[in-house]
Order: C-alpha cells, then structure tokens, then sequence
C-alpha cells in the first residue's frame, strides 16, 4: 500500500481512533500516527500498549506538523476540540472527523478552522459495543462502508486522499451530502440504539420480573438489544442532541407502526401479523447478501 | 448418559424439533426418535436427511407406542395436533411441548388429553433466525435455559424425566407457573421481536432512504434488528396472539419509556440521557457474566 500522509494525529483515543491507529499501520498509509486523549489514564493506557508512534499531553502538540487530523472525540465535544486545534493547524492541512452526525459538526467546527484548511467530514460505519484505547483492532473497518462527506471543501485532492486512507483501511467509500447522511443514519443507527436502550431500560425497571430473570433468560432475543445498549453513552448522548430532528421524525414514525401492530395484537388480526412479519425477512436477506453480517446461526454464536 | 426413554415422537419438524433429534442422538437419550410434519415437503427433506429412526405420514402412527410426545408446531395449532393425537396415545404417555406461551398452549392442550397422560410443558429459551428441519443442531441447548411449567401435572417423576431429557441435551432447567413464565417472556422475548419487527418495517417503508442504503449501512446498528425480525412469521403471530396481555402490559411501558427518552431529546436533557444510557450497561455485562452471550466485539463478527 502506498503512503498516502506523513503524519496522522488522532485526537481522542476510543474505539474508532485506536483502530484506526492500528489500521494505518498495517500497510503503512502513514509514516507516523501519534495521538492525544483529555484524559491522563486513557494517555497512559494508550502509551503502555503502544498505541501510536508518540502520545502527546496536549492536541496542540499532536497535530503539529500533521498533514491529516482526525476528530475521535464525541460529537459535543468537537468545537471545543476545533477551536483548540486551530492555531496550530499545518497551512493546508485536512481536517476530518469520525462523528455519527454531521450537520452538527460542520456546523461547529468549520467555523473556526483557519482559511487553507480542508475540513472533509467522514463517518466509518464501524463499531463494537466496546470503548477505550484497548478496544481498537485493525480488522474494524474491513468491508464496511465509510461515508465521505464533502459539502464545504472546495479541494478535490483533500478529499481523495481522505477516501484512499479509508480504502486502504479495508472499508467500502460512499460520498454523501451532510443532511441526507443524518436521515440514513437515523433510520439505521440512531433509532434503533434509542429503542434499544428503552427496551433494555423497561426490562431493568420491572419489579416482577428480576434482574436475574431477565439475564437467565436473554438468549430469547432480549440480548440482541443489550449488545448495542452497551453502547458509549456519552457518544450516545451528543448523537440524540445533534441529529434531533431526524430522530425525532424516524421515532414518530417507528410509534405510528407499533401501534398499528399492537392494534393488530388487541384485535387478534393475525393476517396483519403474518404478513409484517413475512415482508420483514426480506430484508435481512438482502443484508446477509450484501455482506454487511453473517449469515451463521445467531451471529455465528454457535455452530451450524 | 442413561436413556430416560424408549421412543419419542417429534411433532413438527422445525428448527427446535431437528436440533433436540440431533442433541437426543448424540448421547442416546432414548432408543428411538420418530417424527411427523404436516407438510409432504418437510417430511421429505427429513427423511433425505435422516434426522430421525422414521418419518411418518401421520401423527397418530408416530405417537404410537411413544413414552413422550413433543409438540413442536405454532402455538396456533397445537389444539388441533392434540385433539389428533390423543386417541392415540400410549397409557402413562407424557405429553410436552415447546411453544414460546405457557398459558394458552395449557388451555388449548390439556383437555384434550386422556386421563392418565401426563402433560408437562417447556419452553427451551434456544433458537436462531433459521427454521425448518435442515436448520437444527445438536449443540442449540447447550448451556441454555429450559423452562418447565409443572403447574397440572400430578406425577413427579414425569416432570423429573422430561428435566433429565433437557439437562441430557444440554440445557439448565428451571420451574415457573405459565403465567410467570409468559410475562417474563412477553419482556425478554415476545416485545423485543416486536419492536425489531416494527423497526425493520419502518425502515422498509422509508421511500426517501433506499433499500440499498438501508442495507449497506446496515452495521451501524440496524442489523442487530433484523436477525430477529427474521424468524419465523407464524411462529411469532401465533405468539403475539396468545400472549396478548402479558405483551400489551409491557408494549405500554416500553411506549410510556419511550417517550420519556423522546421528550429528553427533544428538550435538550443531555443528563437525563447519559444517565438512562449508563444505568443499560450494566443489564449487558450481567448477561455476559452469566454465560448467556459472548463478549467478543459484535457477537464475535470480527477478530478482537
């Protein structure tokens, strides 16, 4: 793989950055990674596993001289981050960042990035319900897709470069405008960890039914909600207060619907039933197809 | 492992019927595995497959001579299977079931049977997105949960005989009444489906977001939904229909909760979410430690 960037700085050092970390240097997209974290021990965790070529104590010292800075950090804090960063930006540098929502970033960080600066946007549509500097690997992003959002930069190169770094990653490119990007989302992510966690809150609150039952008894599909309710709930939090409108409209719709189908429960409409239930398996047929999961019994969970 | 039982007859040869063929097989729980589905085809693949001692074109020849009797069929239709198979019936026979409500199938069943049969149903808490006879395996139960409901049988030694077949195939055993079982399950189980099913239909219905792109961002969250919005459509109408209150009960507090979430982001209370989220983390690590999922990244999708 070619080097495509002398230095990458990654600020915040969660899930996507170490792995992104150990991504670039698989092939070598970059001569150097270094990074910065606000917390002391996450800096210290990151500097005892060796996470990047250097750790620094501030993001003024990280994105020094780098020609790629990536924000890892979750979406509330990005300004904060900007506004930081700014003055020591490297004339013609790019600016990217890793954020679930992006009308909101741009909206805070392009703002106070100096002229000459390329800010493109990027969300890798990769996760686990892990966190931290530990939790990184280099497979994370291999056949996922990463969404590119150019809107406001005007340097074609800034933004091929960006996608070559996300290709040579391992992950599938898609470029799309900042709005439309925060509806998909929160029709395929956003929404669902919201009514993930509400389920998984609901089966905490119930009295009569015990912490212990609830466990005991998840294999019958309660704990496909939990692994994504284990989910970062500071990202989580910023993600709902920056995609507010789409989420909202997506969750008024999702109620629309379930109380079509607790209405089909109420009056015994089992054709109703039957039917949703048919059309919906449709669907992740064309997931298990389009290769964006497996298609081994219970997520590989047991042996086929 | 000791043979608890001479022949026993599978009803309905899905995807629980085949695996518990397989897992009574592989340590010879009993002599002799004979079945019976209703349609010619499944007959046919089991037979192809040779999943039991022998098919039979009826259910009364399978009953026949059976020390127990395991109803694998929708709930929708147990009633009609018991009132075919209970002229047929061997004295002392000890009837079971495994459908995913307690109370309706003891409704649909019991009378039907002839003094003398014991009836003691179950409810295995095992299975995957799949179905049909090709679909089962003999490791489904293993270190699963199996819940037997005593509640109309007078004979111990029936229920100690049917918890030893379970514990044979692998799984751990509890007791409840039907009623506490069907409202432990209406959370753990029958309203997570619904709420998957009610997710992927609103996703499906969305004309401005495109399949492709439902399916290619898929990772990000939405996926984890529409393995169990995959299962079985009758199976799962027959649920919804026969454990109507239990489901209602808990589809109107997950609302009510919903909404507490919905208006929270709608108001900006960044707090209220971060604690909601954070108090749903620690249900996730419960399950882990209890065996009942894997904590490798993404149910063991990817390397860790």
């Amino acid at each position: 793989m070619t080097q495509i960037y002398d230095r990458v700085a990654l600020i915040g050092l969660g899930l996507i950055a170490s792995s992104m970390a150990h991504a670039i240097k698989r092939t070598g997209l970059a001569r150097e990674v270094v990074g910065y974290a606000r917390s002391d021990e996450t800096r210290q965790i990151a500097r005892d596993i060796g996470l990047c070529d250097q750790i620094y104590d501030t993001a003024v010292e990280a994105v020094t001289g780098a020609d790629l800075v990536v924000l890892c950090v979750p979406v509330g804090a990005m300004e904060t981050v900007a506004i930081d960063i700014a003055p020591a930006l490297k004339a013609g540098a790019t600016v990217s960042d890793v954020g679930s929502v992006k009308r909101a970033v741009i909206d805070a960080v392009a703002k106070h990035l100096p002229e000459g600066a390329h800010f493109v946007p990027a969300h890798p549509l990769a996760g686990t319900e892990h966190s931290g500097p530990k939790s990184g690997f280099a497979e994370l992003f291999d056949g996922r897709w990463c969404i590119v959002v150019p809107d406001i930069c005007q340097d074609d190169q800034a933004i091929e470069n960006l996608e070559a770094l996300w290709r040579g990653m391992g992950s599938h490119v898609d470029r799309m405008d900042a709005d439309h990007h925060d509806l998909v989302l929160a029709v395929t992510s956003h929404t669902p960890h919201l009514i993930a966690y509400t389920m998984v809150g609901v089966a905490d609150d119930l009295g009569r039914v015990t912490d212990s039952e609830v466990i005991k008894y998840s294999a019958a599909g309660f704990r496909d909600f939990t692994r994504i309710a284990a989910s970062d709930p500071t990202m989580w939090r910023d993600v709902f207060l920056n995609n507010k409108d789409a989420t909202l409209e997506i969750l008024g719709r999702f109620t629309e619907e379930l109380f079509a189908l607790q209405r089909a429960i109420r009056t015994e409409d089992g054709d109703m039933l039957h039917d949703y239930f048919t059309r919906t398996r449709a669907i992740r047929r064309g997931i298990v197809e389009a290769g964006q999961d497996t298609d081994a019994p219970d997520f590989g969970r047991v042996k086929s």
